[in-house]
């Protein structure tokens, strides 16, 4: 029987175990087995493993992942857009599956909130067969529904794992709260929601984007992806960055603030950093950390909007690779990984995600 | 010389104090002189009377105002639509004048946040002649630039004070946060803000409109303008409220719920009746009262929407007035007022409303 | 064997013919067997005797129905919002079936339009087994994948088929072009599209609503579903209408116009009664009747938003009959139906229609 | 007495008359006296001089100006942000004025359709003084209440009129109906319209554009501005045109197209271009130029969106020079303008833009 290693999550905090578990050499009408090509590490994976976010163990992490397609079950088998798929295509596919009939998938049409939503690489427990539904393994077993994208030629792997699920993350965030047409936009994160943030605010016609971030090498990114401004978290104290955006800003503040960073204290300081009548959109708290004092009488009378965005749906997936195909030389997302780590060294990928040590830490089994 | 008395507020938490003012004899191009029939009392001269808003003193209290022109400037002198007015002609107008010139009234088009905007009965001090710029007067003197809007003759007086400023609040409110056709709706609180957004969302097809609020002639007008449930805020804890919407929405909570108290807790509280996905309209906030814990993970998680609106524009003014007037029977606003004060008791006025003694009092000097 | 009857479209023009057919005994997983208690007759369906949509014949005829489940195949069969049906419960369902896949179901989220929909009464050809697949019969039968809704003992049959697919439409109508809160609305057509318009117009707070249409009867039925102007078609010349609807508006316009007419001379007329910046939604031409001179110059210069709007989803048949169930006072659709036919005078409720005889007609078999 | 010269259009379809006006010594508080640098010549100003639109005679042609501030009247005279200007400032302005009270500027809030709208170049005649209200001249007078822009430095006069009221235009087309993130946009027209319709979908994120125009110096402009396809319209027929179009959206059309081009038939095709459930803005009819066949069956079935734009208000010019700045690289403006024409040519400059002799014509007096 064939086997596939897999580094596995089975109590959090600790080292992500490689283990061996059996390919199942028969499918399910509509499933696939892929050959994983490049795994991301995701900062939720790093929350995961803290045991921040609700999950059951033992569990397979990796939620952003290209692979091969080696066998499909009985059947046609389709991709998202309907077409049949076969052994030999690259492909990607939309980490979560959605019920399609529940409250949140039909009446409000908000299926990210969708009540029986699993995702590959957070909520399938790796313990009974088939085993493989995270990315950081040989194989990833795919299940019948799930949203999967064949990916044209011209798409390096490296920038559609560079991108990762930030990149659909930011673009359904965008979509609940929209930056307008020569917007002045204050970003705060450079890692990779912050930079595909930017990307699109760029190609939507922002007229003055400002970073908030760090440290250097993602400043470095952020300059390369058309920022306008960058200013550096390490080297700046909250009120120095609000007396540039001001000046930046005629005084006034920004027309709308991203929030990708996921500390409480980002969206105090965020909140400051807006006009009267600004957009404010929370994007980048995926774990719960904590509350800050917040002032009603302040959204009353600057009149503000916030907005939360969880997640994805797989047309935004779809529309992050069509994003992705045509801004190649634009935003070159591949620049987000280095050198991508070996499976036998996921830890290492982990710790290098979770403190900021590169753009973007991927796994090559 | 003609007189006219007013109240003024001379000090912060003192009682108003009974003042004659001499009536100019000779008006401005763009100015009237208006006899005033009725003022209204809102929860804002409240804040005013404390001290909780920016303000200079001394200054005549009193933002909304219906009275009958005496005299007017040279010239000619319309009212809002660009018609003439002339004496004898039962009017009310816009508490508000914004520059119409600087970046938030031309650039951002919010003029609600004018950085020049002066509102009667509250920017302007009374120190300096015409000093009648308050509606607890008998006589009030507009300036030319004043959106002054006729009231036809099937609109009593007591109406339109009754629907106050927080008629045009509201409409503005839910401009900027719609409760959308079919919506299950929460407001907060069951003053004249929550009444008028009671009536707007029922006029917009609201399908179930849940009330929180208080005391018991307060819920009964909430009954009488339809309301679908009201929770008594006296008598409930804010479990018992959480479960009563909980069982009244299957288990998940308002499309949309809306602040109408200006207590902080409210907004704790409020966020907690909203199902995943739901909007969240901040509009009692008009003093600061303070800060809650803000988690926001919960923001993004349940991807909500929050919005604040301050104030309202003339236009929003005319709606509220084409509103009542088509509302007649089936929103009385005019059973918020009860009996009129006279002007030598405004200081008991000003305290039945700070006390919810009653639907709103008012001043017939 | 047991066998239904049915009222069969053979040939374009000529009389349905009544039909009797096999009631399959074996249902597939998720198909239900429904005995059709009413099924309404609309005017698409006078359009398809015609021929004028295309159409594979023989065809029994019937999207608007209401029945009572008999059987339903093995495993779990589901609602709508995924709760289980069984026999006994009454029932309707969305007309048609989207593919769920393809350009039109996935990537411009307009169903309406997806390449693969077919519709009970229309798209099915009653030659095969299980023949049973529209409304004018004893029987229907329900494919798997059917958007099934459980009626409410408070909605009564003769409401729901009263209000038929043209409430549904109308929902989606306004969704592509709403009627604002406050709109000046002009309904062109006073048939069940012009009814359920006027209906879901007054419910979102239409400030004024004038109706064009006829004959007297139905005049009646827009006059108790609050009208507010009604203008006799049959009695007036364009010019007229043209008047009234200006003295109405001020000498401007509507705000907003509808047609539910299927005309082209409709929409000539009715971009004449559209002040500037108004928007018009073409509703009613389900049949091609040929063009009109157009002039674009008029669309620029009068700055004019239309629209057109093609069926409905089930979410909007949903959201159809939680509007039924909460304004049965208000806007009593049954009051539509009169007596309904017996199966075997299916061409007289066939003419009925054609003829605007009645309200709208039915079939109780 | 110091005199300007100006070419006047005395007569429909006669040359322009060179007549020699008394510049005012003595300017009215607000005013201001501009020395033309470059007055645009538009495509209106061609349908102005065949007498194709309601104009009274005679005329100075010339409504998109770049100029130097001569004079200015007492008092405080502002820029449309409030700012004072002062005399040697390089100024453009908005063309029209409009009465800021009427129906349309308050109630709709539409004021390029205000009841009592004037614009320079076009609705001033200019028998009486001051006379010059034109910009075909070597002086123009502006009016109080004019919005006035300050160019920045970094901004050449030959962008700003290159762009000219195109821009404007175009801003405020695709605000009424937006070209959104990665449509598909077919533009109908390579004049200075499609250009700028062609430059604001691009910054907006347009996934692929298709332009169809002509002669090739225009296509070549086309390109520069970034376009994805371009069909001269000289050497193809509709159906070619359909083809291409299809080939390169799947099969299904364009998700919006931009009619830019003002006659008929373009309207015509266009709609065909369109995919079911697209957009269609009709901004070049600005001209009376007859009737077309129009289906409304099409617009129901394909579930289009149609929409109208006239003019612009004085913030789409302000956004239009922000752009301008802001891409001065990616879409060189200035490109259109090849040499300028002397004010005593003014007649040939016409006449090149009548014919599509070049990108625009402009008059450098």
């Amino acid at each position: 029987m064939r086997t596939s290693r897999a580094a596995v999550l089975a109590k959090f905090d600790e080292p992500l175990q490689l283990t061996e578990f059996p390919i199942p050499s028969a499918l399910e009408p509509g499933a696939a087995l892929v050959r994983v090509s490049l795994a991301g590490v995701c900062g939720t994976d790093v929350h995961l493993w803290h045991g921040q976010l609700p999950l059951s163990l033992p569990v397979i992490l990796g939620h952003e992942t290209v692979g091969v397609i080696e066998q499909i079950g009985p059947g046609r088998v389709t991709d998202w857009t309907g077409q049949p798929i076969a052994p030999g295509q690259r492909i990607t596919w939309s980490s979560s599956i959605a019920c399609g009939v529940c409250y949140y998938c039909r009446i409000t049409k908000q299926p990210t909130r969708c009540l029986k939503r699993k995702a590959y690489g957070i909520s399938y427990v790796c313990a009974e067969p088939p085993h493989l539904f995270g990315g950081y393994a040989e194989y990833i077993y795919l299940r019948p529904g799930t949203s999967i994208f064949v990916l044209p030629d011209s798409l390096p792997t490296e920038a559609v794992v560079g991108a990762g699920c930030a990149l659909a993350t930011s673009i359904h965030g965008l979509e609940r709260l929209s930056a307008e047409w020569q917007d002045t936009v204050v970003i705060q994160g450079t890692g990779p929601v912050g930079l595909a943030c930017l990307a699109l605010a760029r190609d939507r016609g922002a007229s003055k984007i400002i970073m908030i971030g760090g440290p250097a090498h993602r400043i470095e990114l952020a300059k390369r992806f058309g920022a306008d401004h960058c200013i550096d978290v390490m080297q700046t104290k909250p009120a120095d960055r609000r007396k540039i955006v001001m000046d930046l800003t005629d005084g006034f503040g920004a027309d709308i603030a991203l929030e990708c960073v996921g500390i409480p204290q980002a969206v105090e300081e965020g909140l400051d950093l807006c006009r009267d009548g600004a957009r404010y959109l929370v994007l980048g708290h995926y774990g719960d950390a904590g509350t800050i004092p917040f002032n009603p009488h302040v959204v009353t009378r600057k009149q503000l909007l916030l907005a939360g965005s969880w997640g994805f749906e797989p047309r935004h997936t779809h529309a992050g690779l069509k994003f992705l195909a045509r801004n190649r030389q634009r935003f070159p997302f591949e620049c987000l990984i280095s050198k991508p780590f070996t499976l036998d060294r996921a830890n290492d990928a982990l710790q290098a995600t979770a403190h900021w040590q590169i753009g973007k830490s991927a796994i090559a089994p």
